[in-house]
Formats: structure tokens, C-alpha cells, sequence
């Protein structure tokens, strides 16, 4: 890691120019080339044949109802019913899940995603709605026979004003060709996340997204201004404005971000945009122990208030592994530091965020709450240090396999879990970081302290009941008892609709079951899942 | 205006430290006096007798009824029907409605709110949801005897996390109190409003309020975490979490906000606060158009983007009134422009602020856009160029009266309604700045162009039948035609429940009222207004 600037007491590296491009973060892309292997996966119904069986409520395909499609869609290509072509489809990018569908419809637009649902419903048959199929909970593949309706042919941009930053566009557009668009008009998409390049927009509402810009541009469900989405009747409910404000009656589109397919189908997002800085940095902390965390982060949110754009944090251990993984030296080489903080700042003015990084990081070295780190000088520093933060999900998965909990919790307890559930392992004698007989190597913490989102990694040798069953329902009821979130952003899909009580209370789910029968009263959106 | 200093083609002015305290916007408070006067109101139901009737299908209040709310509240405090204590619940604070409720309960909890509903559903008494009562659309006030449930005696601050910024509170803390709270810890309530030494949390949440900061912090939809909320039939809905990212099933809370009290009363609020800025600058432009408005604001959000709070416009007509009403020149008194703009930026650090504001307006002289402006060297000269923005709505009140028209409208057509509402009126004869003859003094526009947000002011000697027949449904079809909303900020309420056929299209209506039933069978909650 030559060229790297060690920082000391104060700190006046000279700043350089970063280009975002190369900062993007591909968490789940090189697991992509998995598609192409050739090994089978298990049939979700198999797998999980315990816990779910087709409902009985739900048509058969026939004949006549492919013909009636082919009367809609008009196209072949639109029609997919060869099983080679519906296995992509069927399986999830981590090849968890495999569905049985037999049909596969690709619509055109709203129109015609109307025409087919309000069929289905009719007919009850059952649905699965589909985008980029980047999912991370089997959310958007079938159980069963549940026919495919992929958005994917739904994909042109609709419209983009350049003052005030609002763009529409279709469902099917992959979020990073938005991104693209959106870059050469001075702009940038609220929202990004690992999957870029295979996830539309339309899912990343559907799934209510958090990703990577959260901490600086907010939630969907401030930046999302309208949507159009075909009801399971096949009402087109239409709100593609482009107002920031109208108190004209309740908000609707907001039942539909993060409502993962279960009533309705996203045809359409309106979305408002903030300019794309033009200045980025990046700096690589070492601090002693995650209270300090903590104080950082509120120095940090002090300082660097409107530049502040990500706030990870790593533990030390999680670090060890990547080193390992990476075959790398730390950048941080001088000690090994219980706690690491990757700060990004992006801005209008380069030299006026590297003042203020520069100011801040002396601040923090002054009054001791960070012992040492590192500022990138290029943008090849900048990818090196968002490295030690990429790779780590690989990293944990190095040793054989890993358990892996996205979860949210206040954050005074978020480094907690890490720990309780370090100390079970422990007292059952399953961890060890060296001793290969032991079936855990560790269990290592990391995630965006801005947005209170931890990922706790038990990192294994090999997958054991031993293990499982020291973590669960242990993990989860230690969330519940800290009042977090069982899953901060990969949504419920089918692996976790049976877990939503340890964060959800009991009047909460049932208005939610009482909402899903008051859209879908026949229940053919996305059956086996969610609510 | 002596020691404003005027820009010139390049501007390096000495900056001074600006206190946000002294910009607090007073645009209702000055008006509240008016509850004091003598002059009794019109009822409601006498105003709009051919448009209103009470509903049959609602229970009248008997003795019984009152000795079981004294069952539940327990305290001769909390139930008011003494008829000189009633007028404060029964009007609003223009005078513009008065309802006939004899009752008014304050309970001191959700629990206590919960018994309360039960009982009203069951027994279908209707009732009033009231918070600060500062309310623009007579949305908080009984239209007939309908029971007015007040959320004054739930007022604590429950919690706050400074690590995180989370604030937990009860819906009956004045806004004011929550924000000075905040202030001391070094934060910020995302919003803020000339009513914040009335209106409450929760009552800003239920009409989802935009006011000076969404601009810059969002939309209460993004920055609001949890509520707590009874429903008609007495479940208290609790979703009080801490947590920035939740994605465990439907984000019901979303329903809640801006829905004026229709399906349920908020009762506790958890919101994200963002750090307090503890530098502020504003500058006041002159332009040539509102072409170069819409162009300026492209400038301003490249060049100012994250320390940019403010960007509001306002055309030369109001400024004119504006100065005569404050017998006042105006600061820029080179010349009269067709266009002004308001600045103001706010961030962490001075030196860096005033550069980038300095920079950017010496772009733009040089450039051309912006012909002549003023930078506030103090917070003197801050509240005194904030003044010809704020005294606009008296200043348009000033002649003898206002048709007001709050609306929002896509930005490239924001001016184009005060063009034709004024040309309309100029063919009609009506109008005349100086012509005492003529009703109408002028057609000015003002407004958030951030937010999308236009005042519309038709200025009036006096009320006429032959302006208002001009200006409705004129006014309304324009904005349908324009794709914008009759109601960008101030809700629907009882004045515009009628008009919501303008801004939404039916299926999006039609969705409402069938959430509407779904959650208030009885239709006991705020009936008469909203859809």
C-alpha cells in the first residue's frame, strides 16, 4: 500500500481528484458468474417441503390460458415456456432457490400487465412478480408453479428535467443504465447498491433498497414521488407526477415501496435526483473500541455535516480475515485496532472537503478518539481502501461458508449482537480463528454505523447443526429483545416471512395481513411469502 | 438598507456569523391576535348549509356518554364543555370556520386515546382529531357536534438518542419546543414553519407540513422513523422504532402521515433529526425573467448543492406591494427587476460557505443570469432581506383582502399560472395596481422553486363575486391541465375536500375512499373533509 499518506497528528495531505466511477462496490456481482454453473439447485419446494406446500386455492396452467396470453402480448418473444429459457427465471443469483414455473410473460407496459393480472385473478392463478432477480431472500422467485411476470421488457427512460432533477422512467430499467443517464445530465440516482448492473429500478423500490447512499440522500420513501403499479384486478394506479409537494389525500405509492410484489406490479418510477458531486475522498481510521465508534460518528455528523457521504465500520477481526483473503498487509500497519471507520466525503468543492476532512481527522487525532489512519491520495487509493470494505463478504466466506444476519438495531447496541453472539460460540466451544478442528472461525461484525445497519458474518469452516443451532432462534430473539430489525434492507421474501414477529408486534402484522387481503383478497401476488 | 452591501461583478464580501434563531418565519403568527377579537365567526354549517349536512348516522352526545369519558380521563381537566372554553376548540385561528362541538377531551396517552375511540366507534359518535389547531383548510375544526378529541396533554419528549439524532416524542409538543430541545444536543427538527409556536409534532405529521427545510431535509415521509397511532376501533398502532432501515412488511406509518386525522390519531412521533448547521448566509437577487429564475436554480444546486436551504422566488409585482406595505425601498435599489430570488445557504463551516457563495454569485454576474444582489452581512441584514419574503402575505392582505391559492406545479410552469390568472383578469377588466375602481390590485406570485411550491396572491380591494367567477374553476382547471396539485402543503381539510378531483385522477380517488372504509367503517373520524 505504498503511496498511501500515514496520517499524524495533524494532517495536510494533498488532495487529489476522485472520480465515483471507481468507487462503485461490486458486494454482489462476482458471486453473479455462479448463474453458470451446472450444478443443480435443489427445487425451493423440496428443500423446504416441511414448511410449505401449494395451496390448493390456485389454478393449474392450462392450454387456454397460454392463449389467452399469447392474445395480449401479441409476440413470442414475450412468451417463454421452453424450460432451458425459464431456468434463469426460476433460480435466484445465489442459486439458494429454484421454482417450478412454467411460464414466463414479459409484458410491454402497464397495459398489458393489467390485461394479465386482472386474468389471473379471475382465474386464480397465481403470480410472481420479477425485475433484475438480484434478490437476497427468494422474494422474487416462484415456490411452486406460480407463473413469472418479468418487467424486464418495461425499460425505456420516460422522461428527465434537468432542473429540477426529476426523472421517470419504466420499471425495467437497470438501475445503473439510470445512474449512466442520469450522470451526463450533472445528476445522480439517490440510491446505489452492489447489483447495479443486473437490478432494476422498479425492484429496488418494490424491495425498498437501502444500499450505499442512504446516509446522504435518505430513504426511498422521501425520494420517490410517484409510481404507477397494476393492482391485482388490474386497476393502473397511476401518481407519475412530478410534484415534491401535494397534500391532495393520502400518499399511496408509499404501500408499494418495499411491498416486495405482494399487491401490485411496479410498471413506472418517478424519482427525484439531487446533482452529482464533484468531489470525492476517502479516509481509513483506526480506533480502539466501538464506544469510540460511536463518538466519532457524532464528531463526524458534527464536521463533515453536509459532505458526510458513507460511515462504515469494521472490526478488527473481520479485518484479520481480509488480510488473509486479500493476502494483503492492512493499509493501517502500525497496530492492529479492534475497530476500523471508513469515512467518504463528497462535495461541491474539492478543496474546501479536503480542508474540512483534513481539520476534522487532526481534530479527532488531537483529542485522541482516532490512534491512526489514512487518506487517499488517488482515485486507485480510493478502490484500495473501499477494498478492506468490499471484499469482506468474500473474505468471510473464504474458510467454507458463513451465516450471514442483515439486521438494524439502535445504535448504542448494533456492535453488541457481534459480540453475544461471539461469547455463545465461545462458551459452546465452537471458535477458534486458527484451530481447524473447530467448525467457527469467527463471528465478525461490520456495516454502515449512519443508518444503524450491522452485518453480523458467523464466518465457518463448514456448514454444522451444531452451529445453527447456537445462533438461532438466539440471534433473533437478541434483536428482538433490542428492539432491531431482523432484516434492515434485504426485505422478507419467503426466507425470512416467518421470522417478521421478532420485529413486528402483534397489531402491526395483523393490519399488515388485514391490507394484503384488502388488494389481493384472492392472494395470487407472490404467494408463500412476506405477510 | 445601509450596510447591505451591493454585489458587483465579482464579490468577495466579509462574511459574519448568522444565528438560524433570528430567521424563524413568522407568516401565521402575527395573525393569531385575531383570535382575540370580538367579531363572532359564521358557523360552518351556516356558511355552507347548501353544501353540508350533518349525517344521521352519527349518535348525538348524551349525559351517559360524557360520564364515561370521565370514567377513562379521570380528571375534570381533560373534559371541557363549558361553552367559553370551547371557542378556542371550536374555531380556527383565520376565523374562517367555527364548528359546534360540545365537548373537547384531552386525554394524556394513547391508551386513554384508545378507550376513547372504542367507544365512539361503537356508539358511532363522531369526533374531531386537534392538534395546535394552526391548520390552513379548517381540517382541525368540527364542522357540526362532533367531539374534538385534543393532543395538548400529551406532550413529552419521550426520548432522545445524540449519537444517532432519533428523536422520540409525543404528538402534542409544540414544534417550537421540540426544536429548542434539539438545539441544545446540536440538532435540528427537519422542519420548520411560521406556526412552530403553535402547531404541534404530531399534528405536522398528520398534515404532513412542509415548510423552510424540506429543501434541504426532505419530505417528513423520508425523515419520519415510527409512530404511534390509534385507529378508529381503539388498536394502537406502534411502530416507535429507532431504526433507519426496517424492511420487515408494509411501512404502514406511511399511511398516517398527511392524513389529516381521517383513519386514526398519531400520538407519538419518531423522527430523524439531522445536526444543526452552524453557518447561514442569505443573498437577494434581482433577474430578468423567470426563465433565468429556473436557470440560477440549476447554478445554485451544482454550485451550492449540499449547503443550499433556501432558493424561493418572488416576482417584481410583490415586491412593489411588499415595499409599500412596509414603506420600505427595496435593498436592490438599482432598478425594479421582474424577478427576485432568495438564497440562503447553511452548513459547518463559514469561511467555506461565504467562498462558495461568493464564487457562485460572481459566476453568475459574470454570466449575466443574476443582474444586481445583496449578500446579509449580519443577522440584522439577514432578518431584514427575509423580511421582503416573509411580510409578502400581509403585504398582499394589505389593500383590503386575498385570494390565496397554494399550489404546486411542475417548475417549468410554476410562473405560467400568475401569468394567466392575471391575464385572465386583465380581460375581465378587474385589475389595476393603482385604479382604486378596479377590485383587484394585481396577481402575485412567490414561492419555494426548490420544492415546486407557487403562492398564488390575487390582491383585492375588496371580495367580489365577479373576481371570484374569474378566477374559479379557472384556477383549478389551469393547474389540472398542468399537472400540478391544488394543494402542494396546506391539505385538503373541509376547505378543499371537493376539489381533490383536480390534482388526482380517479382510481387514485377511488383507492382513497376504499382505504378510507377499511379503516374507519363508521366514518366517525373527521367526517365532512379530506375525501
Amino acid at each position: 500500500m505504498i503511496g498511501l499518506r500515514r496520517l499524524t497528528s495533524v494532517v495536510r495531505p494533498v488532495g487529489s481528484r476522485i472520480v465515483k466511477t471507481g468507487v462503485c462496490k461490486p458486494f454482489y456481482s462476482l458471486s453473479r458468474v455462479n448463474l453458470y454453473s451446472t450444478k443443480t439447485v435443489q427445487l425451493t419446494a423440496d428443500t423446504y417441503k416441511d414448511k410449505v406446500s401449494r395451496s390448493p386455492d390456485f389454478k393449474k396452467l392450462e392450454v387456454a390460458d397460454i392463449d389467452y396470453f399469447k392474445s395480449v402480448l401479441n409476440d413470442s418473444n414475450s412468451i417463454l415456456t421452453d424450460e432451458d429459457d425459464l431456468s434463469f427465471y426460476n433460480e435466484d443469483w445465489m442459486r439458494k432457490y429454484r421454482g417450478q414455473s412454467k411460464l414466463v410473460l414479459k409484458p410491454r407496459n402497464a397495459e398489458q400487465v393489467s390485461q394479465i393480472l386482472k386474468y389471473c385473478n379471475e382465474k386464480k392463478l397465481a403470480v410472481v412478480p420479477q425485475g433484475g432477480n438480484t434478490g437476497l431472500v427468494g422474494g422474487s422467485i416462484p415456490i411452486f408453479d406460480e407463473i413469472i411476470i418479468s418487467v424486464a421488457s418495461i425499460n425505456k427512460i420516460r422522461h428527465f428535467d434537468n432542473v429540477s432533477g426529476i426523472l421517470k422512467c419504466d420499471a425495467g430499467v437497470i438501475l445503473e443504465n439510470a445512474d449512466n443517464y442520469l450522470g451526463q445530465q450533472g445528476y445522480i440516482f439517490p440510491l446505489d447498491l452492489g447489483a447495479k448492473g443486473s437490478c432494476h429500478v422498479g425492484g429496488v423500490v418494490a424491495t425498498n433498497a437501502g444500499g450505499l447512499r442512504l446516509l446522504r440522500y435518505g430513504s426511498l420513501h422521501g425520494s420517490v414521488l410517484g409510481l404507477e403499479v397494476v393492482l391485482p384486478d388490474g386497476t393502473i394506479y397511476n401518481s407519475m407526477n412530478s410534484l415534491r409537494k401535494d397534500n391532495t389525500g393520502f400518499d399511496l405509492k408509499q404501500l408499494f415501496i418495499g411491498s416486495e410484489g405482494s399487491i401490485g406490479i411496479i410498471t413506472g418510477v418517478s424519482i427525484l435526483c439531487p446533482s452529482r458531486p464533484n468531489s470525492f475522498n476517502v479516509a481509513l481510521l483506526g480506533v480502539s473500541s466501538y464506544e469510540t465508534v460511536q463518538k466519532v460518528f457524532v464528531e463526524t455528523r458534527k464536521e463533515l455535516g453536509e459532505i458526510l457521504s458513507a460511515f462504515e465500520f469494521m472490526d478488527g477481526k473481520s479485518q484479520i480475515l481480509t488480510g488473509r483473503y486479500l493476502k494483503l498487509d492492512h493499509p493501517i500497519e502500525s497496530a492492529e485496532f479492534p475497530f476500523y471507520i471508513l469515512i467518504e466525503t463528497s462535495g461541491s468543492n474539492k478543496e474546501h472537503d479536503d480542508e474540512k476532512l483534513e481539520t476534522f481527522l487532526g481534530n479527532q487525532m488531537e483529542n485522541g478518539l482516532v490512534e491512526d489512519g489514512i487518506i487517499a491520495q488517488d482515485e486507485a487509493q480510493v478502490k484500495s481502501l473501499w477494498s478492506w470494505r468490499e471484499s469482506l463478504p468474500e473474505a468471510s466466506n473464504s474458510a467454507g461458508g458463513v451465516y450471514k444476519y442483515d439486521v438494524s438495531l439502535p445504535l448504542s447496541d448494533l456492535y453488541g449482537l457481534v459480540d453475544a453472539a461471539g461469547e455463545k460460540l465461545a462458551e459452546a466451544g465452537l471458535v477458534d480463528m486458527d484451530d481447524e478442528s473447530k467448525p467457527v472461525v469467527g463471528a465478525v461484525g461490520y456495516g454502515h454505523v449512519g443508518d444503524g445497519n450491522l452485518h453480523l458474518n458467523v464466518c465457518v469452516r463448514e456448514y454444522s447443526k451444531k452451529v445453527e443451532e447456537v445462533l438461532e432462534p438466539f440471534v433473533y430473539e437478541w434483536i428482538q429483545q433490542h428492539k432491531g430489525s431482523i432484516s434492515a434492507e434485504h426485505g422478507l421474501g419467503f426466507q425470512k416471512k416467518n421470522y417478521i414477529g421478532y420485529t413486528k408486534n402483534e397489531n402491526e402484522i395483523k393490519l399488515m395481513k388485514q391490507l394484503k387481503a384488502h388488494y389481493d383478497p384472492n392472494g395470487i401476488m407472490n404467494p408463500y411469502k412476506y405477510i
